[in-house]
């Protein structure tokens, strides 16, 4: 495949890691990664190794609103050292009062810009594909969102992208992303899909640090909270929380896009799958093993369950960066091959 | 999606389950079915019903070979019940002298032709999509071939599917097909792939009938056999190598096209895939659970298998023929879209 430039918006847990796997990944070259203090641009590819580093232990966590009131009262969620926040304190960075619309401004040089940010409100990704379609970027954009809701703004958009030349691949990370392309595989025996059970296990010790914002987004997943109250909640809240629950959170009948996403896809009814997980942000072994469980009906009258099971001691990082990588990949080839608009990653495996 | 019209060659097992199982598939039409002996044709769509009672019991399992000596030789294949021989004693079909031709001469009313022929000599597949596109097909070609020397041969002539426009899908059936796509999947998790162990599992005693060509196939891959002894083996000698396994037959490193399809597609190397199966045809049940194993380091350093299994009561036809028609539609997608070649299923999946 011909070299792949991309862009990374967010330099928190996600983005670090998108940065540093694609390392690993053939015709891949990272060319801007930003957040909202600065952009760092290098079209010859950024040196992945001095970013990290230099922005090590510098997370932006805070819950950003672009320019919203929530960025003022959550600002104390930056963990700071140095002089500079976040991927300011990288060399090849510089502070910029419109890191998105820099990337914008340079949007004929991007391929595809991946957006590793978890944890701002849920209508943040679609209003910041606004821009980028006003801003006449046509290339890739993709996400790792997980909340069903935005997948119906997203498809709100579908026209506004088609004619923008823009391919928007949502919910590209381990769940939806890697997960619902398994069901969507699994589903390929049957003739009617009755059940998809997508059960996660996540233990986060050693990367709690980077991913405070996917724990905060899970949170708000919880029976008590929503998106919004999450967002509120300060980091002592989260760690009470936390610690009420032993460092162990399990979860239930999550809003998750799998089920849009899968229905999207013609693989399901959306109220055919459930959703749900274990946290445990004390261990670094997962709680439970991640399972796809695809029940369905064969052309020959036959009940099945298809499986597939993630291997323990892949980490959430690597299941949500491969995938995240791997779809923005297929999704730079459709978009050259002249195909707009919204894709699900279950759209991008075998019709079923 | 909009509707899809498919041509089928070949109605012995697969032919027929691909019909079958197209019935209860969204947006696919089935308008040609053909064997060597007629053609029926119905652009308002077959009267599957009907073609299958009519030809039930009498499918050409004889090793056909577009007119090559074997055809005359095994002609004793074909089961015969009425006047007529295969396809040909169903109402909606015709006797023909050139079936094939008859289905190029109406390719432009063909989104994509099926090649139903498990057991043809291994280069009757390319030679026939070379009359295709010599005909001036431009639309789908798709197969669910095992042997990976075909591919290379298809792969030799991807410049003249991208000039005529035909998009070729190779291996398309449980496996390559199923099982490789599952693969490719399972690969996102690491970033070096390091081991893929197919194995599969069929009981096929209530299918058998059906499907002669495919145990002939199977056979083909035992150590004292290749593809051209196993043609020329009569249906008594098979039976007798049937006996002298008790009815399952173990197979052990096999040329399956797996491995090439992985490699193209940069899963692995194809010879970090290995392929291996037991074949019952004496009971239903399993003889064991059909599963993949991806084996492979993550970014992190970690090594880790993410394992896929088909439940036991997915028939080998449920698990061949769902994927076939799958791919079939992700193919004319491409294909509408401008994308030509030869493309594997693991092509089709997001990019490692």
């Amino acid at each position: 495949m011909d070299e792949i430039t991309f862009a990374v918006l967010g330099t928190g847990g996600i983005g670090r890691r998108a940065l540093e796997v694609s390392q690993h990944k053939d015709a891949l070259t990272p060319v801007v990664a930003c957040d909202r203090h600065g952009v760092a641009v290098d079209f010859d590819g950024l040196d992945v190794d001095e970013l990290l580093a230099a922005t090590e232990g510098n997370i932006d966590n805070e819950v950003a609103t672009d320019g919203g009131p929530a960025a003022a009262t959550a600002a104390g969620g930056v963990k700071q050292h140095g002089e500079q926040q976040g991927v300011v304190a990288s060399s090849q960075a510089r502070p910029s009062e419109e890191p998105i619309q820099e990337i914008i401004d340079r949007g004929d040089r991007i391929d595809a810009v991946l957006l590793a940010l978890p944890n701002y409100e849920h209508d943040f990704i679609p209003r910041t594909a606004d821009r980028f379609a006003e801003g006449g970027y046509s290339g890739v954009m993709i996400d790792v969102l997980k909340r069903s809701r935005v997948i119906d703004m997203l498809d709100d958009r579908s026209e506004e992208f088609e004619d923008a030349g823009i391919t928007f691949v949502c919910g590209a990370g381990a769940t939806p992303g890697l997960l619902t392309g398994a069901a969507a595989l699994a589903a390929q025996s049957f003739v009617e899909v009755t059940d998809v059970d997508i059960h996660w296990g996540v233990g986060l010790k050693s990367g709690y640090e980077d991913n405070r914002g996917t724990v905060r987004e899970d949170i708000a997943h919880l029976p008590e909270y929503d998106i919004e109250t999450a967002r509120d909640l300060s980091e002592a809240e989260i760690e009470a929380i936390i610690d009420d629950h032993d460092g162990v959170i399990e979860f239930e009948d999550m809003e998750h896009a799998d089920d849009v996403l899968l229905e999207r896809a013609g693989v399901c009814d959306a109220e055919d799958v459930t959703v749900g997980g274990i946290l445990d942000v004390r261990n670094d072994e997962k709680p439970t093993t991640t399972t796809v469980r695809v029940t369905g009906r064969t052309f020959d009258g036959e009940t099945a369950t298809n499986t597939f099971q993630l291997g323990d001691e892949t980490s959430m990082e690597a299941n949500v960066n491969g995938p995240a990588l791997g779809y923005l990949k297929t999704g730079v080839r459709r978009n050259r091959a002249g195909e707009y608009g919204v894709f699900g990653p279950a759209d991008l495996m075998p019709g079923f």
